[in-house]
């Protein structure tokens, strides 16, 4: 034991602040975590879990309509936001429960405060006022929804925080944003029978994924009913006279509605953490700077997580605190691997991809073999749902490695992460081929896409 | 162009058959296919296919059930048969029609008539009586139920065939067999409300699969409600005097139902059809023997799909065709690949798997590491619905290559398809290991399970 308070104070109780303390502690690492709000951090308490949790929720009454189909009569059905959100908060607390018994188990002493940087080795817990020692400080602080202040009225709007917890449904919402929580969003309301509308300032939803994916969700969407607004955005935001919302946009007139929702992104949540005083060095975005061990500048402070802006991602996280105690703790320096991240949009359809776009393999390569399926899902041929499954895999010609998988549609995301198995691996087009398929399935569609739908050299689609 | 009428005959129009001869015909052959009853074979008529709808039909009561639980309440709901049997008549129709289409486009001569050998080269169209000659002939007539002739009152039970087309739906069902068909049955009739006991001479249902697939599959069951009787077959099948039937155990009693199904095999669909006239060799059930190129003992006769009883599965006798294709007419000579088939059983939970069995591993290999994880699904958090899946890999600790993947659970058939792509690619736990998890998914267990449950060392857990 040194001369501090701890060997480890971890400022966040995030996916990578619990895992890093938790293992730290487990190694008989005296440790303090300090948390100012709830354990489990965005993941848990308010994004992908609870997310999940909605999306479930929103596709019910697509299951009640698609059963008229398969001879099923379902009587009237009725939704209720209360018991929905009273039933997720149930599971958000067992949850909690979870990562502070993970912590405590394992040794680790829970600080329910904000904690704040004032110096290279001493943090201030702001609710006592008292200031602790540490050897080594994390920081896994995390993100925040971008407030937009620019904006007049933003703060008559809600960002995806708020929307876990309203105390009603609206009946009609505009959200901003085309990334895939503003999608997200846009999809879970309208499942829920909310008026949706989605405002995006870009050309197309979901930029930087495949372009096959994007044109097919936006599609999709559309055809459900929601609203999608492209190359415009909001002047302002106003409250009218019956207390609705009006979103003054530059070039769609006025979107009137009971909830905006901003949804233009997640900036590192370190304004007022001290980093000054610490000497820590941030971007431009207000991340923190790190190296491949997420080392920040200052030898005994270290950043994981979203607060560095690598990959906003919660296993991304938390494998950056794997390997944060490989290397500090286990005499084994390992490098978060950042690459070939295989990820999920719970739109509806939902959306599974890993590796190159069509667009980014055709820059890097000198000849891509493009796999292309569209086709209708087994279900919907007796629902009679108007729905497309979207399949591509990007193949470099040259090795015939493939180097992207793309998917629109049911279970996208499960097949996604098996899918990243097979590019992490490097696998081949010809491994794909040579895979018996599975009858009958979705993705049996991938390994039985035998010639390439076309090609692209030079750029050039051929 | 020969002497024959045809370049080749095709005698069966299922998956294999079709295949093959839609490729020849497309390449200029000169093509007949014969079919007694419909095109598209078991698959499409009375398998694969309308079993999935029957599944997807089944699975709605509990989407009414589990919605509760997300804050929708729903009005009573009523299921009729004759609508799901309408609607999936439709769609064989329309998928039948597509064969068809398929066959004739390439310009292959379809003839809606049984066909037998009656020589090397010759074969009678049943219908009209004719003789037509062919250079080659490929025998694909599939399968059918076993019909336990044996059994007294066989004749009042009913096979997978007929539930396809049963008047209505029994109030209550007695299922003998414990393979995936057996099971399949079993979770659609009961999901539809049918009172459903599965009855099994076996020790457990599933035999060669996965013992924790089996064992958690059994629990699942019972638990919604599925009687299951093992060790134990019916001893004889009676008419009662209300109209009902009486199954007479050998250990536990009489089990009294609405239908009797047997599920117990399916035999080569190859009685009377002119195999000995050929001189066709079969083995001790009826399986016309071939070699590693689909050759039967008569050099102008092949043989692929299920009458070959290699692995009756769709997928295989489609690729059996296209090798036939590559060897017979492309001058490159291609044997089925039949090692490390990924498969479904669409029981509820469903199946998926591909490799070995932690048992069969054992056996094999000097040592292995089993990694398991068995947890609740995210969606049963809200839902309540008590259901457990089950992840299993298999590794040969020797070179850490992943022998067997196993999974009980939502959307296991679609893991299982990239799954296969895996191991037929020879991927080890490191490559899993190395793969970002993609969360929240249910997949992600499978690239997150670190350390080895435990490991079985010269057949012995340790």
């Amino acid at each position: 034991m040194s001369n501090f308070d701890y060997d480890l104070f971890v400022i966040g109780g995030g996916s990578g602040g619990v895992r890093s303390g938790r293992l730290a502690a487990s190694l008989g690492k005296k440790v303090g975590i300090a948390e100012e709000y709830r354990f489990g951090g965005t993941c848990v308490i308010r994004g992908c879990v609870p997310k999940k949790l909605f999306v479930y929720a929103s596709q019910y009454h697509e299951h009640f309509e698609d059963a008229a189909g398969f001879g099923w009569t379902v009587g009237e059905s009725r939704f209720d936001w209360k018991t929905l959100i009273a039933a997720k908060d149930k599971e958000i607390d067992r949850l909690e429960g979870l990562y502070r018994k993970g912590l405590e188990n394992a040794g680790a002493e829970i600080l329910e405060t904000r904690a704040e940087l004032v110096g290279p080795n001493s943090v201030r817990l702001t609710k006592s006022g008292k200031v602790v020692t540490a050897e080594k400080i994390i920081v896994a602080v995390g993100g925040a929804p971008n407030p937009h202040d620019a904006l007049p009225g933003h703060e008559l709007c809600i960002s995806s925080n708020e929307a876990f917890h309203l105390p009603e449904l609206p009946g009609s919402i505009v959200i901003a944003g085309g990334g895939y929580i503003a999608v997200e969003f846009a999809n879970i309301f309208h499942g829920l029978g909310v008026e949706t509308t989605l405002i995006y300032r870009g050309a197309e939803i979901l930029s930087r994924f495949d372009h096959d994916l994007r044109r097919g969700l936006h599609e999709a969407m559309e055809q459900k009913g929601i609203r999608i607004i492209l190359h415009d955005h909001f002047v302002s935001v106003a409250k009218t006279a019956d207390g609705r919302l009006a979103a003054e946009t530059k070039s769609n007139g006025t979107l009137v509605a009971d909830q905006v929702m901003l949804a233009l992104g997640r900036d590192p949540y370190t304004k007022g953490l001290g980093l000054e005083a610490a000497g820590v060095t941030t971007n431009e975005r207000g991340a923190i700077i790190v190296d491949q061990y997420s080392r920040t500048n200052v030898p005994s402070i270290f950043a994981l997580g979203d607060v560095t802006d690598r990959v906003q991602l919660t296993p991304v996280a938390i494998h950056e605190a794997m390997c944060f105690i490989e290397t500090e703790y286990k005499n084994n320096p390992t490098s978060p691997d950042h690459d070939l991240i295989a990820t999920a949009v719970f739109s509806q359809p939902e959306i599974g991809t890993v590796g190159l776009s069509e667009e980014a393999a055709a820059k890097k390569f000198e000849e891509i073999e493009v796999y292309r399926a569209q086709f209708r899902p087994m279900k919907a041929t007796l629902s009679g749902r108007a729905e497309k499954t979207v399949m591509k895999l990007i193949v470099n010609a040259a090795d015939r490695k493939v180097v992207g998988a793309h998917i629109l549609g049911h279970d996208a995301g499960e097949m996604a992460q098996l899918l990243g198995i097979t590019l992490k691996a490097g696998c081949t087009k010809d491994d794909f081929d040579r895979t018996m398929a599975v009858h009958p399935t979705a993705a049996e569609e991938l390994v039985t896409m035998y010639n390439p739908s076309y090609r692209v050299r030079n750029g050039e689609r051929v």
